[in-house]
């Protein structure tokens, strides 16, 4: 299969030595994650911590700490920055798989299945209040700015991605637009709150925010290729989920300009219509194989980890740098 | 019917000062609105401005306002704060009517049935993030911590309520505990925000915040009390939503303790099951009519509101103090 073939040439990546490096930092983010999710309301830590503990990867408060430790961050305020970020993360999860309607979530029955859309909603209303707290305990306005930007760009790319979804038309340009906003936004945040939080110059911040928004897009576009190319059990979620929702993604997108004419039909009635039946995915799968829109959807995603990768050289060589260069790999390589 | 005798003894109030006063300001904050609700992608302004430009009274922004002009605020940073207010309490609403499932909001079809209640959870989300880039501009992280601990508690006092609705055995400090998070906080949380802009001590912004709260209060067991007593054209919200919700507030609350044993069948079967028939609310009205119930709510509401006024002593005698005193008699005497 195409999948396996591009899988071969790739650096294979991994989270390994940033988890080792940051594993004192992360005991600490995890400490306010637990207490910050806490409530007299017995019901939102119950739905809080159903997702916040199922096992996530929490890849974007170890970028956060990663990115203020590169920029000389001596104090702790990263911690609680990386906190809010998990937060931040965790209420845009909760709010999408309510509009997603998404059945799994990390491996588990979706929250909204369990207790309702709308205690998804709440509760995500207050994951995102609450880290708001935490960003203002850190006390920098900076940070501040790049959170409430990145949560408003956040909420932007969604909608946008909800109104295009199903739009067989989408180009590449407006595809990567949306990821950059949805996924790769809290990403580059992320990073550059980091390096504000050391109180570095503007150009190294910049250069972390740079790095965080091409990591974003190479982890989305290789979850975007997982979504066709991997296992259910491997995945956390559904393989084929975005294909059953009708969601327009690279691998997808690629594949139907590639087969075009011949395969019009079906993509009007899966994807535009949604009028899918039992066999639809496989097919769909085959046929993005087979135009080898998986390899080119990989090989994006590789050119963005080495434009990550490249951003770095703003800092000179060292342990956690190269945790950040081996994530970036491990954004395309994982298999999960 | 005691809904009509009941009013006649109170201090009528009004919103026209306030206004008055305000108008200078409200224009800033008006424009900031309008600028800020603005996004390439046309359906969040869309949304947005559907909700926002229906005729809302501002309470919140004016509170802000005013508690920033009355604490002797010079500059304009309390604009950004009062649109910043507005646009949280947007959100809110915009989650709530999806919560809710209701069908009228500011007199116009509710929001999520024209867009989707997707499109309405994900630009709630953006303007909430837009209310803290405002906030973030306005310089004041004590802002900031007073606006992210009232969004949590507000989120906090919805879930409590989503939990809580349909409980006949609700108690009276429960329900205040519930609106004291769900309503009051947010103009708890206006008043001192316009304090804090001013730069007054403590004691002044405690002051304000008291001001805050105990009208959020009034202002939610008034609009408890219209949802029984008033109509749904002076409404902007059909007139028994909450009871056909099974919603407890207070009138309803006190007519299930005051009518009892010999309503329990009615109540049970209304409230808590929420199986309903056509007549079932001109019946529900006339018992919490018959009750005093209504009479008792309005009662309470006028009992907040004299607090309300009662913390405004910390201050010397102005037309700003003046116009926020009749505001407050003004939350418990609205028809709509």
């Amino acid at each position: 299969m195409a999948f396996e073939k591009a899988e071969t040439v790739r650096t294979a990546g991994s989270l390994d030595s940033l988890v080792r490096l940051a594993a004192d930092d992360m005991a600490g983010v995890n400490a306010f994650i637990a207490q910050r999710m806490q409530s007299p309301v017995a019901i939102i830590p119950a739905l809080a911590d159903h997702l916040i503990n199922a096992g996530g990867k929490r890849l974007r408060p170890l970028v956060t700490i990663a990115g203020a430790r590169l920029a000389g961050a001596t104090d702790d305020a990263c911690q609680k920055l990386a906190a809010a970020i998990e937060f931040i993360h965790t209420a845009t999860l909760l709010h999408d798989d309510v509009v997603d309607a998404s059945e799994l979530r990390r491996g588990k029955v979706a929250a909204h299945l369990i207790w309702g859309g709308t205690q998804s909603v709440l509760v995500g209303d207050y994951l995102f209040a609450r880290a708001f707290e935490l960003i203002v305990e850190a006390s920098s306005l900076k940070a501040l700015e790049i959170l409430a930007r990145a949560s408003r760009v956040i909420a932007e790319g969604e909608v946008l991605q909800l109104v295009r979804s199903h739009d067989l038309a989408l180009t590449q340009d407006t595809y990567i637009e949306i990821i950059s906003s949805k996924t790769a936004e809290l990403f580059a945040a992320a990073a550059e709150a980091g390096a504000v939080s050391a109180g570095v110059a503007d150009d190294k911040c910049d250069a972390l925010r740079q790095y965080g928004l091409n990591l974003g897009l190479a982890f989305q576009l290789a979850d975007d290729a997982l979504d066709y190319g991997g296992a259910t059990e491997t995945l956390g979620k559904n393989a084929g989920d975005d294909f059953r929702e009708g969601k327009v993604t690279l691998p997808l997108l690629l594949a139907i300009q590639r087969t075009g004419q011949r395969e019009q039909a079906f993509w009007e009635r899966t994807i535009a219509r949604r009028e899918q039946v039992e066999d639809d995915f496989r097919r769909a799968r085959e046929l993005i194989a087979m135009s080898g829109s998986l390899e080119a959807t990989l090989d994006l995603a590789a050119d963005y980890a080495l434009r990550a990768k490249a951003a770095l050289t703003a800092f000179p060589r060292s342990d956690w740098r190269e945790a950040l260069e081996v994530l970036a790999d491990f954004a395309v390589s994982r298999r999960a």
